[in-house]
């Protein structure tokens, strides 16, 4: 047993909580229970996480401070960097998706777990709201509010797809970061042709409702 | 000294615990102290609010409850709806900001309460989410999620300056209401126009594929 406190006994430790959550329920494991399935004392386990609850959310801690030193790098277009950084997130867990899922299904179940996990989303709401009004002095407030939400409510929507077991590619998110990019004409390329022109359909009043939405539908791309 | 749990006396203790958690702090106050205060027994204030906490968060209970109740009845307009019961709830604050200003300051000087407003914040974020995809059935889930992250984290912006002290008239909500309605295109005035054997229509190719046929649908008498 090894009581040095380095990152592959953190995630140790983190592997062999998970297990013990999933076989005996959250509430049913005991800090000593992990310690001792981990392989590390309790005074290791305390002096890595605060407490039981910290360990379901360490990689998000670990996450964080990787998307703010990711941030913090020179970037030529802010708005697109927030998106890149949202992907690197979501990355990171469809990289172990089963992980993940057995992660969401202790949170879904404590409803202290939930309201800590809407609490960390958050984290990462305020972490992109901060960045963009620096990078972007002047920027209206309102605007970084209102784009570092959507990026985030949008990223969390996908994630929990892939959580709830489905086969989701980080394509998936792309596409609709490039829609939140298009929503504030911030889109790289050009938002005039592809997000802010009209589409402009005429039909004879006779026309079937079912016919025109059809047509319409067919030229909106779907 | 009664003990009836009728609304006014809901009221009667928020604004006595309210007082209290100003004068001595939040930690240092009791329930007995807030039940002695408000000329109830700690019973009563044990039926009406599950410890010390919920009565700083009693406001949003009953708003929760009233902008579901709103967004119930029957709407035109389902995004115009959402925006309008977010004003709603800002007007409930703007009509007393200073018992407002008093409440925001006890929450963001205690952590745990801090925690539960982002809790409660994203209760309304929820509620906008589910209404919008049951009115617009077909609506692709990440626009009804991403339009309501957007509702209510402008409206919290908005609210927040007003707590910090500033005047903000609930028209500077409208304003940044408009622009999310804008850049979902869904703002009401750039609609379908009807002609005597022609539908023209113009719309946003950003505005959902399932909205565009909501509003043609409804353009053509369906």
């Amino acid at each position: 047993m090894t009581d040095s406190a380095a990152p592959s006994s953190r995630t140790a430790v983190v592997a062999a909580a998970i297990d013990l959550f999933v076989q005996h329920g959250y509430d049913q494991t005991s800090v000593e229970q992990i310690a001792q399935a981990a392989g590390v004392s309790r005074s290791t386990f305390f002096r890595q996480f605060g407490g039981k609850e910290d360990v379901v959310f360490a990689d998000h801690e670990v996450l964080l401070a990787e998307t703010r030193a990711f941030l913090s790098q020179p970037h030529d277009d802010p708005w697109a960097a927030v998106c890149e950084a949202s992907v690197r997130v979501f990355r990171h867990f469809a990289a172990d998706p089963e992980l993940a899922r057995r992660r969401y299904k202790i949170v879904r179940e404590i409803p202290g777990l939930r309201d800590r996990e809407i609490v960390t989303v958050f984290r990462y709401e305020r972490l992109f709201d901060e960045y963009l009004r620096e990078a972007l002095p002047g920027l209206d407030p309102l605007d970084a509010v209102g784009f570092a939400a959507l990026v985030t409510a949008v990223h969390n929507h996908v994630l929990r797809r892939l959580m709830r077991g489905a086969r989701v590619p980080a394509s998936v998110l792309r596409r609709a970061l490039d829609d939140a990019l298009r929503r504030y004409g911030v889109h790289p390329g050009g938002d005039a042709a592809a997000g802010d022109d009209l589409i402009v359909a005429a039909f004879p009043r006779r026309m079937p409702a079912a016919e025109v939405t059809r047509r319409l539908r067919a030229s909106l791309g779907e």
